[in-house]
């Protein structure tokens, strides 16, 4: 999938709609994913973005030793892809082998690109004072990296119970917003 | 609108999928409603959503001196007013008075009910560890009221730039799950 660099500024466009995502990370060698369907946009500039992955996942220990993660964004040609990540551990298979996912060298961590998803924000930890007592993980996105098009790609936003929304009609009321606002 | 009392352990149905939300806030007799988009939830229980609130806002004041609020979700029939919300500002205006909004009483805090929306989220602040430095707020739901129906309300996900994404069809992928992870 040819994709371009964004800055990392305008994630938003992708991430405050709420899709779930994919999260790679590595470690001496290893690698893992997990989907990942609790987190926030927290500031443009510098992107920050926060993040809770409960302790109990294979990937926490990789990515807090590592201190670095990439957060890729599935479409719907991935939604068996993102159930069958959810539901397996990282301790008892290889998730790139097992769902057929390409793995690509990133340009500023260590952690993996998943090749198949729309983009890849390169993330490195930025804050891990609330980690601790809440699992919450504040990440600075440090590159972007974006297909060309659909522009507005089909997401899915998880509701719980094993149930999906995906995303559907985009609506613009730019006329209706001040300037400042955009 | 009809509401019931939901579990508020069971919020994520309606908060991770991502939707625009409107936050009405009280203090000493003022209220106030603003639009937002920056926040996640965090934990089933205690029933934890976390939230960033620019200090800009007039509701900023509001909610860091009660130390509550509600999260309301709006649907597409209030779109205008999602719009509206957002782009003006409680320091000038009444927000309910000028969007036809009904304030309703609520059982936990201050902090008023908006009638219209689908459903609303009683919440108490929980921690301010990292207002200060991200102007992150941890709220705790201590009580939600959701809409009988429908079960799956048309909500609105902001991608900046004035643009919204309507939510759209719904997909069960249930019998992929591993029980423990529904």
């Amino acid at each position: 999938m040819a994709k371009i660099e964004m800055p990392v500024s305008q994630i938003r466009r992708y991430l405050e709609p709420g899709p779930i995502v994919l999260v790679s990370s590595a470690l001496d060698g290893a690698h893992n994913i997990m989907t990942m369907g609790w987190y926030m946009v927290m500031e443009f500039t510098p992107s920050l973005v926060g993040c809770v992955i409960a302790g109990g996942n294979h990937s926490f220990d990789l990515i807090r030793k590592s201190r670095e993660c990439v957060i890729n964004l599935p479409t719907t040609a991935l939604t068996d892809t993102v159930v069958g990540v959810g539901n397996t551990t990282g301790a008892e298979i290889d998730k790139f082998d097992r769902f057929g996912l390409t793995a690509q060298k990133a340009d500023r961590v260590a952690a993996p690109l998943i090749v198949e998803c729309h983009a890849n924000f390169e993330c490195r930890l930025a804050d891990d004072a609330l980690v601790d007592e809440y699992n919450f993980f504040i990440f600075e996105v440090v590159k972007a990296h974006v297909a060309k098009s659909p522009k507005h790609p089909e997401t899915l936003h998880y509701k719980g119970d094993g149930v999906f929304m995906v995303s559907g009609k985009i609506i613009s009321r730019r006329s209706h917003f001040r300037p400042e606002m955009l």
